[in-house]
């Protein structure tokens, strides 16, 4: 492997120094790729065209296109996600809601990220990146939203932190990903109350 | 276009017979192909060579796989999907948890409907006939949920059916096609139960 032929410095003994600027326009090359295209059909040559760049140089930052996309989902999962600490249940699942709406209803994401669970289906690989950085967190958020909701006594304690995430972010899938529908105003707040409602039935959590 | 060389019958004048047997053979070639290496990557010749037949014998009954797919999905809408009717909203929304958890741990449909909903999103055709064949039903079927909740008291008049689709089956489809995590006893009637409890939150329908 040799440095890049484009990089400015002189690179240090051993080290292939590697343009930063290329490596973004790859990355975001990546991202276009996937919403236009998906995993399948999606091509080294046509992530190159896009970033304007030759195919030597994605070939010389990733093995495949499959630790290409890895890698992307790995960093999303890096930046991690805090979980929202508003002082009531209500609020807190109002905060996930809003985060995930957010992410659902950007282009990028609403095409790449239910393309990626089809694919982690067939691909273990992909699969266990997936669930780093895309389920664990939102399960690492759930634990902590339940936890400080029992500590309030707003849910009973042993609350399962599985079932409240299903229950915050299942309708909301539902409607962005998989109907494809509008997101009326005031609806987060319903679909908020809602589960707040679906969470607390039941329970008697003051007993 | 001529008969199917195969055909034990004499083809009446200007019909071309088609094999039955062979078109059941292609359908669930299809099926099966779609679930192992999704539409994108799937082949007319992966089709024919799984379930036994020429690619010309494919072609014969559908131009392209695009056909292939849209025939197969609008053979499933066209089976219906009954309104459970079961006298009360806990067993009409138990019931419709049940069939959908059926669909969704059905190995060729846990594959293959995401995977469709994830090429709606390019392609407006198949974005309609998965419209048509898996979302109208359902909407369908909370339509008359619904309607016969409000007749019974159990929810207010003007209540939505949307909403009600997302509450009813977004956390079972969160937990089966997205987490794909376990479905533990007595899961669906805890999901049930939530579902009724988000559905009548804040209402009165006495009032």
């Amino acid at each position: 492997m040799t440095t890049d032929p484009g990089s400015r410095r002189r690179a240090p003994a051993g080290a292939a120094v590697l343009r930063e600027d290329v490596t973004d326009a790859i990355r975001s090359a990546v991202f276009a790729e996937l919403a236009a295209v998906g995993f399948a059909r999606m091509s080294i040559e046509g992530i190159a065209r896009r970033a304007g760049v030759g195919k030597t140089a994605v070939y010389r930052r990733w093995k495949s296109k499959l630790h290409l996309v890895l890698d992307l989902v790995s960093a999303v999962a890096a930046q991690g996600m805090p979980a929202p600490a508003t002082g009531s249940l209500y609020g807190d699942v109002r905060a996930v809601l809003e985060l995930a709406a957010y992410a659902l209803r950007h282009p990028l994401a609403s095409q790449v990220i239910p393309d990626l669970l089809v694919e982690a289906a067939r691909n273990p690989e992909i699969s266990d990146a997936i669930k780093a950085a895309l389920l664990d967190p939102q399960q690492g958020v759930a634990a902590v939203v339940v936890r400080d909701a029992v500590a309030r006594g707003e849910l009973p304690p042993g609350s399962d932190p599985d079932r409240a995430l299903d229950l915050i972010v299942g309708p909301l899938y539902w409607r962005l990903a998989v109907v494809r529908g509008e997101l009326p105003p005031e609806y987060l707040d319903d679909l908020a109350a809602s589960a707040v409602a679906a969470l607390t039935h039941g329970a008697d959590p003051a007993g």
